[in-house]
């Protein structure tokens, strides 16, 4: 009887660990249940509550502090000087080089008073300590986003942050935690959502042109072979040679997002990712950090699947020769964008107006609309956020204005106590592909559920919208 | 003890049945292993042996018999009648009329022999039987492909077959067995690996100019609104209702296959497969066939990984207002060609030979090269088997001359007793999408398997060629 139990154990015991080696498979925080890998989503805890709408005291007079003033964080102080309402209090960096090129270039010729400033490794916590700053901008390398914003957010200030926002699903999670528990609003640096052709697309359709959207595309293809010796300390090439995955997914996502509304009556279910082999990134890692492995595929390509069941494609290539290319489209039941390499609609004639297009011009179903009605399309649908401000933002630039309309809508949010065009959720949801994409491409593309950060809400809110003041 | 005893034989069951749904899933045809889908491989049967690089003894006059003279078929014969060495043997169709149609347009004018003539239901079974025909020519509707092909090969006939070759994976065995057993041609009518960009791009890549292609595109993305009503008794939209996935991949695929040697040297491991809703199909069909359900997604995404690390991006959307785009590119590690909406090349300088770029021309790795350089880059990189009957091609038609290059080398290679361009395996590779697709997107983006329906062969010829005679 002692034998037969043992035998009936073994078996109970080796299928236990087989059933558990395909169906409880634990990675770095996640587990495979269903054939799908499932990241940990932690429980709100007591007295955290929901940041979605959040919606802070005007703040008539925006007080700033910088973090990070090389590449994109002097560009960002620049353009923000063009703005009323605001003043600079502080400016951190890791050199004093930077901080003086701000002051000689921005500060000084501009007569603005001076700012206190924080030189060196850890000298962003005294910043974050002060308490005449409202909103701390920080523009620092990627692995110091969180730990930043995070101790921003502590010490009562909003925070701004460059893309992506975080690095890994934890991180994501870190980023909504405290801004519910501080009730501070967190927002992600998503220029590209304020590009003149992605804004247009936007307002048209909402305003139903292209029909139902139904599959949308974006990505971030640049090749960046002359580029990686700028990053201080090297730390983008050096991130990238040890994470797999889509690492920069957010100029793609951000765009096709707000389109398809998402955490606004839709979310992301899924994706599932593949990426080629390095060959180009290994090559440059091998010169550059004399090292033999290089984790980050050379293209890696993404499908998305929306709660509704949209799709969404997103792609990732810093390695090849190729044009730029962000790669946006919107694919409706009525009507099409494309953005590169050429812009173009396509759209059946009844949903346009004849102020557009006029008799002789009858749209073609099955090609682009000529380049006139193209012209008259950009002009009509011009997204109303755009409008009073376009023609300073193409003044004082920034990826040809994109930029200065985003830190122009936040500080018009924020001076005007009103929810911001991308909350902390956004933030969330576009960066933690990174981590997402590379889990799918370790298991060979297996299906990845998204985290749902809003913790349920996600439906609340119906459509995206920028608000704006009565 | 025997209470124990009944516990742990419970616990026993019950995590083998667990383990079971989520491991030894049965779908038609298929089992879910390690959380991938994998289809039923059936083994080679004695006295079958491969067909890879199979040669026939030369036909100088190569014999043809036609089966459907519809939109496909009528056009086929008029261009195989600008051919050389051949002769029409016979001509199948489900009406009179067809028949009709091709004798007073093409056999007549031309004072060809009249060909017997089949008309009706299973006429073509006698077509098949003949014995003086060398080539079945088959334009039917996708649904009875196999089953002509399958019969005509028993009765001794090569085949030839329009795209696609096959409804299913089980289809794709039968062609791949059949074409072993009696050791016959099996060619799929991939017009597409014949356009001129796509046949330039194939040389260029073979030459090396884009360095290692990592990363290749295709699509049918064509816009079917008008069309629908034109296929005999509804044919296709009736398909498109019961069938799920990418059920038109070839046009897509082909070409890129052949670019990355596919079965020569490579194979597709696995896919992942998303679908939209169906909004725009479902409509259609309500209307014309009086249903509420449509199987097939608006539009649908595929990814495919390859063995050897390369990704494929498949689309198809026959439903929305989009121009028509083929989405043919190829990102290499030294180059990149892309088709649609614009047909561009970037190039490093190093690699373009100096009587193509000119000092004044130095390329921009970020950018396409200019227009004259294009231009230059076509001309010099020509495809070999396209340079002698380009004319002709442009002259005789068939989407633009690629039609015609195709038939070309169908009858060049029989006459000559060579390996034709597309062999059984390909067309079974191709074909096979539809079914894998549809089983990834019903399984929420579960990988699937790819059969090897060579069988193990799949790194035997080394590099895809197009034989010539010496």
């Amino acid at each position: 009887m002692k034998k037969h139990l043992l035998i009936i154990l073994t078996i109970v015991l080796s299928v236990f660990v087989s059933s558990c080696s395909q169906n409880c498979k634990k990675g770095s925080g996640y587990t495979i249940k269903d054939n799908t890998i499932v990241f940990d989503e932690p429980e709100r805890i007591e007295g955290q509550k929901s940041v979605l709408q959040l919606a802070v005291d005007p703040i008539p007079v925006v007080r700033i502090g910088f973090i990070g003033l090389g590449m994109r964080g002097y560009s960002a102080v620049a353009r923000i000087s063009h703005i009323e309402g605001v003043e600079f209090k502080a400016l951190c960096d890791l050199t004093q080089e930077h901080v003086d090129f701000v002051n000689k270039h921005v500060i000084e010729p501009k007569k603005l008073p001076k700012c206190a400033e924080y030189v060196g490794e850890d000298e962003w916590k005294k910043l974050c300590e002060r308490d005449d700053i409202d909103l701390v901008y920080i523009c620092s390398d990627w692995a110091t986003h969180v730990p930043m914003a995070v101790y921003a957010m502590q010490h009562g200030k909003h925070v701004a942050i460059e893309v992506p926002a975080a690095t890994s699903v934890e991180e994501c999670w870190q980023l909504v935690d405290v801004a519910e528990q501080t009730q501070r609003h967190c927002m992600m640096l998503e220029n590209c959502c304020y590009d003149f052709f992605e804004l247009t697309c936007l307002n048209m359709a909402q305003q139903g042109l292209f029909g139902e959207v139904i599959h949308a595309q974006g990505a971030y293809i640049h090749n960046l072979e002359d580029y990686w010796t700028r990053y201080h300390n090297n730390w983008r090439l050096d991130f990238n040679q040890k994470h797999a995955g889509d690492v920069y997914p957010t100029h793609g996502l951000g765009p096709v997002c707000q389109v398809l509304n998402i955490h606004r009556g839709d979310k992301m279910d899924y994706l599932v990712s593949m990426s080629t082999p390095s060959i180009n990134g290994l090559k440059i890692a091998k010169e550059q950090m004399g090292v033999d492995t290089f984790a980050n595929g050379d293209m890696t390509s993404t499908l998305i699947k929306t709660n509704k069941g949209k799709t969404i494609l997103i792609q990732h290539n810093v390695y090849t020769p190729r044009p730029y290319d962000r790669l946006y489209q919107l694919t409706g039941t009525e009507g099409f964008a494309n953005k590169y390499p050429i812009e173009g609609f396509t759209l059946r004639n009844k949903n346009v107006s004849s102020n557009i297009i006029r008799d002789h011009e009858k749209l073609d179903e099955h090609s682009f609309v000529s380049n006139e009605v193209r012209d008259s399309l950009m002009m009509a649908y011009k997204h109303p956020i755009a409008k009073d401000i376009e023609e300073k933002a193409k003044q004082v630039g920034g990826h040809g204005g994109m930029d200065f309309i985003m830190d122009y809508r936040l500080i018009y949010c924020l001076q005007n106590g009103l929810p911001l065009d991308q909350d902390v959720y956004d933030a969330a949801e576009w960066s933690c592909l990174g981590e997402l994409t590379a889990a799918s491409i370790e298991n060979n593309g297996m299906p990845v559920k998204f985290p749902d950060f809003t913790r349920g809400e996600w439906n609340k809110v119906k459509g995206y919208k920028h608000a704006v003041k009565n």
